[in-house]
Order: C-alpha cells, then structure tokens, then sequence
C-alpha cells in the first residue's frame, strides 16, 4: 500500500525540485562550501507549523533517495515568551526526521513588530500595520541567507502553499501599483535562485492532511490568527468573504494571475530595458518625441528605470510619481520641476526629459 | 454660492468627456444623422438609479452650455412586476431634467434571467449564476447600439463608477484569466468610442450625495441587493470584507489596477501582433524553433492569436488550454494533437506548430 494520496503530493512537489537542483548543481558545478565530489546539502525553513513541518518530512523522505543531504533552520524570532523553548523543540523534530545539520537561529527585529507582539495598543493605518511583519520577515531571510552561506547549502525550501500565494497577490492589488506587485511569490528567488517554493501550487489542506495522515506534531504560530496581522485578517475574513460571493475556484484563480502576472510583467520590464536605449540622444539625454512614440505601459517602465537609475528607492516610487512624470510628455503645458522621493527631480528642457538629483 | 460639491464633481465629469466628444465631433466631422450644421448628439443611458440618475442630471445641466444636444434612453428588461411603468417614470423624469429625445426600450431577456428574476429556484455554480446578468447586459447594449443608430446619437453616457470598477476588477480576478480580464470598463468604448463612463474616476459615495443635493427622486434596483446575483454579493459582502482586512484604499487601488492591467495588456497584444509575423516561415507555418525565442508572455499571445484565428471562439479559450498548446513548444516529448474549443487542433510537425481546424 503506497502512502496517503496527500503525503504522496507533497513528496512528488519536492521531488520535482530536488531533482532541479541536481541538475543545475552537475551542470554548474558544485555549490561554494560543498566538499569535493560531496552531494549538495539543501535546507528547510521550518517555523514548525503544519505547511514547513511537512515540507521537512518530504525532503528527509526524499534526500534519502538522491544524491542530496537534507538540513533544516528554524528561525527564533523572539517575539513571544517562550519562544526559544519552541524554537529548540521544532530542531529537535526536524533532527528526529532525520535532517542533518539542523540549526536554531535567534534574530532580533524592530521595536515597531516588538510593540504588536507584546501586545501594546497599536493603532496605525493599514500601511503601517503591516511594519511589524516586513520586519520580521526581513530579519528571517537574513538570518536564512547567512545559514545557507554558512553551510554552503545550494538551497533552502520554503513551506508557502497555493493559499499563500493567493493571499499576497491580494496584498499586492491592495497597493494598486500595477502587474509586479500581482505576481505574488516566485516559485525559485532569491541570490542563484536559493530559495524554493515546492508547495506553490499544492493547497493548504493537502498540505496539512499530509501532516495528520504522518502524524507530524505541529506549532500554530498565534500570529497566523492574530487579527492585528493583514494577513491574518485577509486569510480569516478577506478571503472567505470573497470565495462566498465569487466561488470556490477564487484562490486557484489569484494563485494563476500571479503566474500570468509576473510573465508578463517579466515582458514588459524587458521591453522597456530595450526601448530606454532607442529613446536617448547620443548625449545620453531622454527625447521627448520619442518617449511619446512608446506604448505608455512601455513609456511608463522606462520612465520608472530612469528615475530609480537617479537615486530614488524603488519602494517609494509609486504609480502616481510616475504618472505625473509620463505627463511631461503627453500632458505638456509648461509644467516646473516635479520632485520625486530620494531628492530626485525630474523636468522637461527643449524637447529633453531631463531627471537628476535635485 | 457655487453648488454642492458633489454636484460640481459630476458636472466636472460630464464636461470633460463632452469636451472630448466635441473635440472629436469637429475633427472627424459629423455623425451619421446629425443634420448639416446641426450639434450631436448625446444620450444618457439611465435606469433610474443614482448613479444614471446623476449623469442624466450632469449631462442636462452641462449640454446646455454647450453646442451638444443631449437625449436620453431607458431600457426596461421586463423583469420585474411593473417595470414597464416604472420605465416611463423614469423617462418622465429625464424628461422633466430638459433631455430630449428621451425614449423608452423593451427588451426581451433569455428565459435564464427570467428564472432568477421571477424567483424560481435557481441552484448552479458561480459561472452559471453570471448567466442571467450577462443575458440582461448583452440586451440592454444591443438596444442602446439600435438607439444610436436610431437617433444618429455621436455618443452614450453610461454611469459606472470606481466602486463599480472594482467590482468588475474582482469579478475578472476571479476568472484567473490574466491581466486583460483585471482591466476592467474602458473610460471610452464601443463601435467609433460610442461609449463613455464619465464616473469611472468618482466615488460611488460622491454621486449618491449629488442626487440627494440635487433632490432627485431615484429608484433603487432590487437586483443590486439580490444575493442571488454575484455582483451584489461582491458589493455587500466580499468588498466590504476586503477593506475590513486590507483597509479602506482598497477600491482605488482596484480601480487603479484597472487602468494599469489594461494600458500593459494593449502594449502586450501590439508586441504579439508584430512578433507573429516573425515567427512563421514563408509559407506561413508557425516555426517552433522561433515562437521558443519570445518572452512567455508574448508567446502565449501569439498562440491565442493563431488559435481564434482558426475559429476557436475567445470566450471559451482558457489559459490553461494555451499553456497546453504551449508545451508543445517548451515542453516537447511527442505529444499527439491537442483539442481545443470551436474543433480546432493544434500539433506539432516536423519542428513547426500547426493550427487548423481538426
């Protein structure tokens, strides 16, 4: 009798990219750190809920069959009481499955995520709810890109499922700031394409019956039903709400536009990296004319590159710096200097677009 | 004392776009109908609800500053009890706001949205519950071309506004389709731009308040509070639930999406466009070898191209039967021929894709 049909999905999903990242690590050489003639060592990022606790039993089950070692890091973020004690109990279950090396790695975040975790009144708005989060969630990705340094792991799973994926997509919609930000998570990121995401397109509930059926102890991080989190809200209430009024296929539909999204995004980003050189001058100087000559989806990117080319960070950069920009070229009326974030101005000058610090 | 905000925010609207269909009017010259000399004209598509209500008020009010005649058109669906009275209340109404023509359209609905309309039972799936709204929207369109034609009208202003925009965002994200179908309504649309949707940019919330300022007598339609109908599901529960978890910019954002997802969808089908004829040898044969070099997004474009083209309707063609064509090209290990809607095949032969009619 095979395994259980979930547990059977969720080693097929890891399967599949252990065998991507053997064929790239015999096509490209051996990872930094991996010892000669050693099999590449790929790690789990293991919190110890249910959707990381079955990804660390698929890759023991799977490495085992491959020319692959199998590791796990849990990552102690110091949030709440206890959580060291926690973080200690979830290496333990990745050791007792088998994984080798496994690590625990305590990070600090910001005061601001301290401030909601401890449970002080916190009473932003929705942009800054989400502070907290971001935090954590950068003080992670550090603490996981220095393990992999460390171990010279070729690469690192990530639990996130198909859920997942749909509700950052709705994250991103909520920024209204065009395609990229629909595209969701990637199924390979990160520096040499580290990071892995197996469950991208298997569902929460496969995911968690795998748990049950292998009877997998699991941790539930409080944060995932805690109501101060936009996540936690959108998971619990946005996005029940919306499958009741659009239907059940509603997070496989979100979970297919941030594919489609992001090749196409992908695209376009290409298409204005080509167009930016046809539209300068030998100076070097955006020309007007043929800025307006572009489609604006295209006009727009190029307008964006040359103003982050300046100086200004990407993550202040929205959509309506950039539409007041692109009106110097199709709403010209003699306009002044527009300033945009990182001290970058951007103005019009006989027939030239010019953008430079300001 | 100017009028109430609200007020001057739809006048504003409407005079824009009566601007620009003055501004077309003289560069293209008249419509069909308009006699010599004579101004265009411009009906209001009103169901005597707010939002119609509003427009029709604006128009009347701004086409007499202008060289515009202005008409209006309301079409009764037949059903509900009583709509056929309710019908000419409502052209009384703009009659009694100064528009002239104003006429009043039955129409004749398929027997699905009579169902749901008269209460039957009506238990199908999300897809087929859209059944009845799209029965009663191709309807009414198709009387409002006829009523064009009929009256040489140059234009047809419809009352959508943001709030609706976000609506028809998430009914497209629901389809999982990519970004063509988050585009949502165009500001301008139909057979010579005949459409217009003056409001798409105002706040739902901004025209209730003009009509109550203006103290006009509306006419809630019950189907916008029918669960029955997906539309109002999304607009009582699902949205609300959305900005509850996400905060309130959440329409915005929506609707800005909209605009974005459609200007990179229309860069994305010229580059298609340009890309096809690129890709096929001299006897017009689709060269696998070249379609392989495209980005995937412009790929997958091409592909949908050649498949309407064979006579696959475009309303049943899914991105999953696209990705199937597709791997043929990205994925090739021998695959028979794929059937795909309207009996059209696509296989591969000797290194060329062949589309045709199976």
């Amino acid at each position: 009798m095979g395994p259980h049909p979930a547990v059977a999905a969720i080693r097929l999903a890891v399967r599949r990219v252990l065998h991507d990242v053997l064929t790239e690590h015999r096509t490209t050489g051996r990872a930094p750190g991996t010892p000669p003639g050693g099999h590449p060592l790929v790690l789990v990022a293991c919190s110890g809920g249910a959707d990381s606790m079955a990804l660390a039993s698929a890759l023991a089950f799977e490495a085992r069959k491959l020319d692959v070692r199998a590791g796990g890091v849990t990552v102690d973020h110091g949030l709440q009481q206890g959580s060291g004690q926690r973080a200690r109990e979830v290496a333990d279950r990745m050791t007792a499955l088998g994984l080798d090396p496994v690590e625990t790695i305590a990070v600090t975040v910001g005061p601001e995520s301290t401030a909601a975790a401890h449970g002080a009144a916190y009473t932003g708005t929705a942009a800054r709810r989400v502070g907290p989060e971001a935090a954590a969630r950068d003080a992670r990705y550090a603490a996981l890109d220095a393990a992999a340094e460390r171990h010279g792991a070729t690469g690192i799973l990530l639990g996130h499922t198909r859920d997942d994926q749909a509700e950052t997509v709705l994250l991103g919609l909520a920024r209204g700031s065009g395609i990229r930000s629909l595209s969701g998570m990637a199924a390979v990121s990160g520096v040499a394409g580290r990071y892995r995401r197996p469950f991208l397109e298997l569902d929460r509930q496969t995911v968690r019956k795998a748990c049950i059926a292998q009877e997998l102890a699991i941790w539930d991080d409080p944060h995932n039903t805690d109501p101060a989190y936009t996540r936690s809200r959108l998971r619990h209430e946005g996005l029940p709400a919306l499958e009741k009024a659009l239907g059940k296929g509603v997070v496989e539909a979100l979970a297919r536009t941030a594919q489609l999204s992001r090749d196409d995004a992908d695209a376009l980003d290409a298409w204005a990296a080509h167009a930016e050189a046809d539209v300068r001058d030998e100076a070097g100087r955006l020309e007007c004319a043929k800025l307006s000559g572009l489609p604006p989806a295209v006009r727009r990117r190029v307008l964006r590159r040359a103003v982050i080319a300046e100086g200004a960070p990407a993550g202040s950069l929205f959509a309506r710096h950039i539409e007041e920009v692109d009106r110097l070229i199709t709403g010209w009326r003699g306009q002044g200097a527009i300033n945009l974030p990182g001290r970058v101005e951007a103005l019009r000058q006989g027939g030239r677009l010019v953008i430079r610090q300001g």
